[in-house]
Order: structure tokens, then C-alpha cells, then sequence
């Protein structure tokens, strides 16, 4: 390995490391080699970065001893970094678990040529490590750099950033893939007097436009289903309502964005009557007869409403099981977690028990 | 409006549209007004573009009557859009249903000054038309544009492009969020002499190497829940199986990229007996006597862990009833999709019927 890394960047090495060895010999009375020999990410640039977090140090330091012409220049050894920026090589990084590494956010070269040159240099020494997939955050405020990532593809963003990747290995990418779904919920809401709590909603189709409905919408990001159906019954209608059960969820692909849908239909019980309208969202909102909801054409017709509405109507009359929401905790990655089931011993304590 | 506009852009406007006017009363023997009156999605550049699809045309020409001073020059006026290009003003568009509109990534500028000139132009006209979110989907070839989209922020990324927005109104963005949610399934897969399909992963936290597993994985992008446990456990075990039943499923949140995951137990039923492991992924695979299984310590150990199993051997003393999965299209977005529901009528048609 040692061989290769000198073939591949003798130019720079050659000239940089006996000096540097000198310097330090003389000046800090370290051995060049042993200094410098544990440090798997190393930083490109004193000014860039101090790594502070251990996180950022090798753990298989003994792996590299024969790389020890890779240098870290910051930190304890910031007083030397002027001389010798030009030549430092590696993005500062973490090791992920999979072989790969994730390129610190914070630690970016501030000029775009810098970034591309260590970049390039870093992306060969990956190489020669054996890493395989390469993470690389970007910021919105650092989106200069972008155009700079040559090679790298997207993998997803958020408001705040755009993550790109590059694979090292031949062959095909086994990175993960990015999130898949959206989720939404309707909310199921009959009272006493067997009246469904229903809208009719401002953005819809005109082949819709007639139809009443059941509150329906997205959950939030890091929401529950239980409490993101509750959440958009009361945006939507002014309703609070309490969490019974998952009925039934529907699964459908290419949605927005080419990505994938799925729905889950919750039954509710309703806690106020009062009506309040989300007039962003929602034309109108009522308390409907089941028998008038039911009978709506555009639900006769549609074989998907009228299995859902078949559904809870059987589920009112104890004909049915949804699924309760029990929170737990698993060891596996110490996750606070909902889990989905039916109660088990006889299917009557789960429809009769609300 | 009008008035507005012309305030706004006074310079360029008024220096140009007389000689414009002139120009096509000479050549093409057309009135400017009724000529230009008709389009809201203004092509930027005759040599970026030629509108041939007719959602790029406005649907509601009425309404943008005043603004007939923005022009398009394109298709058949490509002729003279040398001598005007600079003062062209609008990206090619068209609108979407939520009173937005949606740049069309395949007539971008060629050169980024003037695609940032124009975006900047473009974001007054549409401001002018009261529009509200702008989509901005940028090819990763047209990596050079992203730092110059300036104001816009990421919304979400694929691995040919990034998508940006940009929300006009004052206050908080109304624009949907983009896939929040991973999807993951597990196989509990039985054969006829109580043994389980289990597996030992390679890359699994030191707490867990030991731990004898269901197979599980990730869906593919637009894959059935019950064809992706199927492939899942075919993968990593050589082992062909039937789906039953959706078990239960679980929701986490902040796992991969902040993002949440769902992840659903499937009961399969096994169509072979030979294992053939997958070398990249798994360890080790085997058929293991239930009760050896359910005895682990990690599994005994773990809420979760043992939940699951206690359900999945529920469902196997029929105590217990899954989701079958059944597919349809709903006339609501005509889009074949999947319901996974419990069988009504009797619940133990459903636990003894499979």
C-alpha cells in the first residue's frame, strides 16, 4: 500500500515530508513517524478545523503505521499549518460502520479550489484504505461547493442541505437508499347518534368536489400515527377525538416525487361536537348520517371507499379487529417505538374492550 | 397589475417593447397585444427552448390580458431572439394544481448568468401573478445552477437531480415535505416441523452477533410489502416463500437521515427447504427449532423481540389474526394500490383460512 501512495503522489510528498520531519524533530522533538501514524481522518487545513471529538480519531490506528507520511496539521500543531497547507490532503471524516466515510459538515474548506483539490486527494487515499462509500453533507450556505463534488451523485437533501455520495468500489452502489414514503392518516370519527365526522376539502379534484369524506392528511415528521390522525381531525374540523385503533392501511406507489404512499385508516372517538372549519384547507366540515355518508355515489362506486367504509362499519358492529398502538423501547437500537397489533387471547376483548 | 409591473421593470420594458411592437407588425404582421397576451408559461430564450406541449400554455389567457408586454419568443419567433434575448424575462413553466409552478428542468439557461438574471426576473413576474411555490428540479448535470439559485432552498434530492423551492407569500411555506419515512419488513417463516428461518447478519453491533433473527430488509423503490418480505428472505436464505399475513408493524423515528421508519412483520410460508446464504449480507442461515429461538436471551431480554414473537406464535395457535393484503384502484387517484385489512364476518375464517 505504502508503494502506491508514493507512485500515486510523489510530486507532492517527495518534497513536503523531509522537511516536515525536520520540523518537527526540531522544533516539537517528536518523532516524525510515530507522531503521525495514528490518525486515520485527518484534517485538510489548521484553518479549517481542530478535531476535538474523538470520534474523529482512528480507531485502527495500526493499521495506517505505514502511512505516516499522511500528516494531521491542526489542533497542538497549528503553528506549522501556514508553511504547509498546500499540501495537506484529506477531508476531515468519520468512519462509518459499513467501510465508508462521512466528510465533517463543519470542516469544509472555506475556497471552492481547495475543496476540489482535497477532494481529489482525498477521495485517492479512501481509495487506498479500502473505503467504500463516501457521505458528503453539504450545507445551503456551502452549495458553492456542489458543482465542485465532481463525480458524487445526489442521494437526498433537506431544507438545510444536500447529501452526495460517491462509491468507491467497482461495481454497483450498495449505499442505502434515501426515504421512500410519505405517510398520511384519516381519521374515522362516528358519535353516539351514528353520525360521521366528514369534509369537504378545498383542493380536490372536480370529479370530487361533491364527495364528503373523512379528514384525511399527512403526519409530521417524527409524528406518530396515532397522534398525527388526532392532530389533523382537530386542524381540520376543530374535533378532539381520542385514538382507538389502526383499521386497515392502503399502499400505493408513485405518488409525489416518484415515491411511495401509504395511508392508514384510524378509527377515532370523538371527545367535543362543536364544529370549527380550517378554512385553509377545508370548503366545509358536518356531522353526516352513516347511512347518508355511505350512500354518497361517489363511494358506491369506488371499490377502495366502500371496503374501507365496509370495514369500519364492521368494526362498529364488533365484526372486526384493528390494530392498537402499544409504545416500547427495543434494546436492538434503544428507540423509543410503536408497535401495531391486534390483541391476541380472544378476539373479543380487543373489539368489545375500547 | 399592470401599473405594477411597469414601475418594477421600468428600464428594460420601456426601452424595449415599442421596437418590439414595430418589429412584429413589420415582419409577421401581427399585433403585439393579441400576439403576446394568450401565454403565462413565457418561454426565457428562443435558443433554450420551443413550447410544443400545450400545459405550457396558459388556461387562463383572460387573466394575464394587461401583461402584454411579456413576451415569448420561441417556436416560430425564434427568429428574433438574438436581438431581444437580454431582456427576456420568464423560465419556462408551467403551473401545478396548489397555485405554483414548476420550472421545466429541460429548459434551463445553458449559461448560469443568465439563468440567475432571469430566475431573478422570473421570481417578480410570478410574484406579480400571485403565485406561491416555486419548484426548481435541477438535473445533477446542471449542478452549476445550484449555488445560483439564490432564496431557494433544498426540498429533496433523487440521484439525478436535486429539487429546490422557493415560497413567494409572506409567512411559513405551505408546500408539502418531502418522503419522511423508510419501509422495512421482517419474514417469520415456519416449516412444518416448527422450525424458523433465521439468519446471523454481518454487519450487526457487537451486542448482537450472536443473535439467530428473522430476515429482514428494505423495500425497493415502488415494491409491495408482501413481494418485498418474499424477495428479502429469497435473498439472504435461497428460501422461496408465500405471504400470509401482515403481523404487526412498528414506528420508529430518527433512524437513517432523521427519518423514520416502518417496519412490517410478515408471516410467510415456507416453498422450500434448502438454504442457500447470502455471502455479502448474512453470516450465517439456518432452520431453527422454535422454542430454541424464542429462548435466546436477546430475544427474552427485549420487549420488542419478544412481543413480536409471542404474536407470531399467537397467529400460529390461530389466537391471533393478521392483515392479508388485497389489491385494487381507487377511482380517487386511479392508481392500482393495496389494502391490507383483517377478514370481517367471523374472525376465525381468518385465522384458520389460509
Amino acid at each position: 500500500m505504502e508503494t502506491k501512495l508514493f507512485n500515486q503522489k510523489a510530486v507532492v510528498f517527495s518534497e513536503i515530508v523531509p522537511q516536515m520531519e525536520r520540523l518537527y524533530e526540531n522544533q516539537l522533538g517528536l518523532n516524525f513517524s510515530q507522531r503521525f501514524c495514528s490518525c486515520k481522518g485527518i484534517s485538510p487545513k489548521a484553518s479549517y478545523s481542530s478535531i476535538s471529538n474523538n470520534s474523529y480519531q482512528s480507531k485502527e490506528a495500526s493499521k495506517f503505521a505505514s502511512e505516516s507520511y499522511f500528516r494531521r496539521i491542526n489542533g497542538t500543531n497549528g503553528g506549522i499549518s501556514n508553511l504547509w497547507s498546500r499540501e495537506i490532503m484529506v477531508l476531515d471524516a468519520i468512519d462509518d460502520e459499513y467501510g465508508g466515510v462521512v466528510v465533517d459538515p463543519e470542516k469544509l474548506p472555506s475556497n471552492p479550489n481547495s475543496f476540489a483539490f482535497i477532494l481529489r486527494s482525498s477521495l485517492s487515499h479512501w481509495k487506498m484504505e479500502g473505503k467504500q462509500g463516501v457521505w458528503l453533507k453539504l450545507p445551503v450556505e456551502r452549495a458553492d461547493l456542489v458543482p465542485i463534488a465532481e463525480g458524487f451523485e445526489y442521494h437526498h437533501a433537506e431544507r438545510g442541505y444536500v447529501m452526495m455520495t460517491y462509491w468507491i468500489p467497482e461495481g454497483p452502489s450498495m449505499l442505502p437508499g434515501n426515504a421512500s414514503h410519505q405517510v398520511g392518516v384519516g381519521g374515522f370519527v362516528i358519535n353516539e347518534k351514528n353520525e360521521v365526522l366528514v369534509v369537504q376539502e378545498k383542493h380536490c379534484g372536480p370529479a370530487f368536489i361533491d364527495l364528503w369524506k373523512i379528514p384525511t392528511g399527512f403526519i409530521l415528521e417524527s409524528e406518530e400515527i396515532f397522534t398525527g390522525v388526532v392532530r389533523e381531525v382537530k386542524e381540520e374540523t376543530g374535533i378532539d377525538t381520542e385514538f382507538i385503533e389502526v383499521i386497515a392501511f392502503r399502499h400505493v406507489h408513485n405518488v409525489a416525487f416518484e415515491k411511495s404512499d401509504l395511508f392508514f385508516i384510524c378509527m377515532l372517538r370523538p371527545l367535543s361536537t362543536q364544529i370549527k372549519v380550517d378554512d385553509l384547507e377545508i370548503q366545509a366540515a358536518k356531522w353526516m348520517p352513516l347511512v347518508e355518508f355511505v350512500e354518497q355515489p361517489l363511494i358506491q362506486e369506488d371499490c377502495m371507499f366502500k371496503k374501507v367504509i365496509d370495514i369500519c362499519i364492521a368494526r362498529l358492529g364488533k365484526r372486526y379487529c384493528g390494530l392498537f398502538s402499544h409504545q416500547l423501547v427495543s434494546k436492538f437500537d434503544g428507540k423509543p417505538s410503536t408497535l401495531y397489533y391486534n390483541v391476541m387471547e380472544t378476539h373479543n376483548s380487543n373489539c368489545i374492550g375500547e
